[in-house]
């Protein structure tokens, strides 16, 4: 952990900030990109680092290398930062690694950690070796922790403010530090051992009575912070909640370790929001379209089987009534129907279910509420389908029990759906797993399932 | 359009603005709930208007009235500015029009023109009535933005700092500002027809050379807003892609309109996500646990009865084959194992691609090579899933030709799910429709049909 450094080490750290993108306005910083690379004649000019990375991430992997290594080293680790994970780790395993060690060390820590994280143990190792010592025990350390927690995502630069300074102090010392800080804003005031007593904003500052001390300043405060192992959806969850620019990260002495700055949060709320929606068809949560394909095989085969043995699961009921499938193949044909619809319906109660999850606020009275609202709009579509179905199948098959078995196994299928959809992802959760992962497939074996029992038992007693 | 304000209204603003949640550290805004409202027997304070919102939807409606009426109205603000919609809308159409157009008055305009979008015409108009000619009008205005719009997001109340301050005259000024607005830490750089020429951060103006002519630092700058009328996910890719604070929105002469602040993108993107999700199975993009269930009735019967005559058209493939099942019922048993697994291969592809729309960064030709991705993940997974279910469906049957027909049409079946799975949210967005919306339906449709046609027809033609 980072919180003072040395004159050489601030004037990286600044201009590594800066290229990492801090939340700033940027538009006065200008990258050049070398000509030699761009493949076409003209040197391409990019007003931020975000647009440098999406034009490398157009380029073959040996214009990507020249590029970078053309480019002044602030800029390429910007642009490094703002690269796709995969992308990123093909570049860094194929530039020199004393060009590599060099932008990783002009990067933000979190941003350097965040690649190193990607990269095969030996590389890392051979990239952290180049660097100075200070810096790779800084990296090191902030590897250790889980990259899904809130550690995992926070920055170790941050303004702290003596509890004994005066408003106007503290404003001067911001005004100093600002330049190598990725977020500004803030001044975290601590006590004389580090603990987290307040936070206070620039504009806290600015509109305080000049001589105010920071410690009287803060003294009403109730500081909202994290632990540094809880979830990083918990620090998203909190810092949009409250709308914070950035969320101090704590030990559980009140240290403050860093913080989670708002642009990293959006990252993790695209990620998991990502990863509920991969989740929950069995595809590797973390996977994009930039995903080796061969990776995704690998990713996705597991559940596929999962998915194999399941649906076997439901064939077996199916072959229980083969008898009767024997006797009306027309049985046969109304069957997916059952099961189709009421898997869809119980998709619906599952996408609404995992959503609300994501929100991180959600009691165990309101959720199960929840799934009694499911319920109820399961028993009012599935009657809706019911009545709609039995008319058809009647006039289909010229054979009202039909009618009467379809509408039936198909509202006790609806039902059963939708109180399943509702309910998966609180089982999951309440079991530890994760809310989204594969909750489809699990629902689509109890639908599919429950559907052709329930549709076949029904017309083997009635029918027949 | 609110840039300049006259006193009294400055305050009003500045109390609201605060009230409104704004990108600050809080901690030292106490609410205190009025005791006799809170049930139990103690008061309550909040340290953030988030938390009071949050516990105002734990009581009835009664005790939610009752505790807004006795709050001081810019607390009453603030938590209104937190409310879940549904939420706010009972208690404004309950709440005394004086009480409640005074706590509109204390909101930031874009939450309160939020709420009272989703108020009925009549309340509307009413509160509208009561308020000042000149916060009525804005508000009117800014409803007449889509919602979905970047203007529908935004936020008017911006620091505009002319081209010939200096930095410490703009540092001054925005000082001067910055009680009032929800985006205090950038100023907007405007020549004398109010057109954005540039944007200043605090940071920069506290890192610029004194004496600094703010036109003369923003001269190099190309600077980077969103249209108006562009859609608010573009608003969204843009700041999170640029990692700023707030993104100005602009008109097409370039003259500044407001700003979208990054707290409202992380609710979008927050909403968009959910959306996807939610479209993908047919429930109302904005459905929530929150929602009236018979509003999610209406919402998902349209999408159910398109499925049922989806699985409809499907069924209608298995009756062109009855005459097969008659004869071997057995494949009434196999036939749905297929069209499942093909299902969730395609989900998976469909899964992926959404999310990589939502990205808003992905180019056609980049678009095309992700489908072609799906189709090789499709050819192995399906060619793994055939070699098995062969000797399965082998063993099982006693049938060699049945291991055949079932390992052939799973693979054929898998690789269109991936390619349909790739394609359809692409197919959708080309002809202007919402990439994700009801997407899951009309792929399980393809999926069954085609697997049960291409399963039954080489029954048919290799079995018998």
């Amino acid at each position: 952990m980072r919180m003072n450094h040395d004159r050489a080490d601030t004037d990286r750290a600044a201009r590594s900030v800066n290229a990492a993108g801090a939340p700033d306005t940027w538009q006065h910083h200008k990258i050049s990109m070398p000509e030699a690379c761009t493949g076409d004649g003209r040197g391409l000019e990019f007003a931020h680092p975000a647009d440098m990375a999406d034009h490398l991430e157009h380029l073959s992997l040996e214009k990507q290398i020249c590029a970078l290594r053309r480019m002044p080293t602030e800029d390429a680790a910007g642009a490094l930062a703002e690269l796709d994970g995969n992308v990123a780790v093909d570049v860094l395993e194929n530039l020199d690694v004393d060009v590599a060690a060099q932008i990783i060390a002009e990067m933000a820590p979190d941003d350097a950690a965040d690649v190193l994280d990607d990269l095969d143990e030996g590389h890392r190792d051979e990239l952290l070796g180049r660097l100075t010592r200070e810096n790779s025990e800084e990296l090191r350390n902030l590897l250790n922790f889980d990259p899904d927690s809130a550690a995992g995502a926070m920055n170790t630069e941050v303004i702290l403010l003596g509890k004994t300074l005066t408003v106007d102090e503290a404003i001067a010392h911001i005004r100093s530090e600002m330049e190598d800080k990725e977020s500004p804003y803030y001044g975290y005031v601590v006590d004389h051992r580090d603990v987290l007593v307040g936070v206070l904003s620039v504009r806290d500052l600015m509109l305080a009575k000049p001589g105010t001390i920071v410690g009287d300043a803060v003294a009403e405060q109730a500081v909202i912070s994290v632990l540094y192992d809880a979830d990083r959806r918990e620090a998203a969850g909190l810092l949009s909640h409250y709308n914070f620019l950035a969320l101090p990260v704590v030990d559980y002495d009140g240290h403050i370790m860093g913080v989670v700055t708002y642009d990293d949060i959006m990252d993790i709320m695209h990620e998991e929001a990502s990863a509920d929606m991969l989740g929950m068809v069995g595809a590797d949560p973390e996977e994009s379209v930039d995903t080796p394909w061969r990776e995704s095989v690998r990713g996705r085969l597991p559940w596929l089987l999962i998915n194999l043995v399941n649906s076997a699961l439901s064939a077996s009921v199916v072959y229980m009534f083969e008898g009767t499938i024997a006797q009306m193949a027309m049985l046969a044909v109304l069957m997916p129907m059952v099961a189709n619809q009421a898997g869809n319906t119980g998709q619906q109660a599952l996408a609404v279910m995992i959503r609300q999850l994501a929100t991180d606020r959600f009691d165990h009275k309101k959720a199960w509420l929840a799934v009694l609202r499911e319920a109820k709009i399961g028993f009012v579509t599935g009657l809706f389908m019911a009545v709609t179905t039995f008319f058809g199948a009647w006039c289909f098959t010229k054979n009202m029990i039909v009618g009467g078995v379809m509408a039936g196994s198909l509202l006790c299928d609806m039902m059963l759906g939708a109180v399943a959809g509702g309910s998966i992802p609180l089982i999951f959760r309440a079991v530890g797993r994760d809310p989204a992962h594969a909750s489809s497939i699990f629902l689509t074996t109890i639908t599919d399932g429950a559907g052709f029992f329930i549709f076949l038992g029904l017309a083997t007693v009635f029918i027949f």
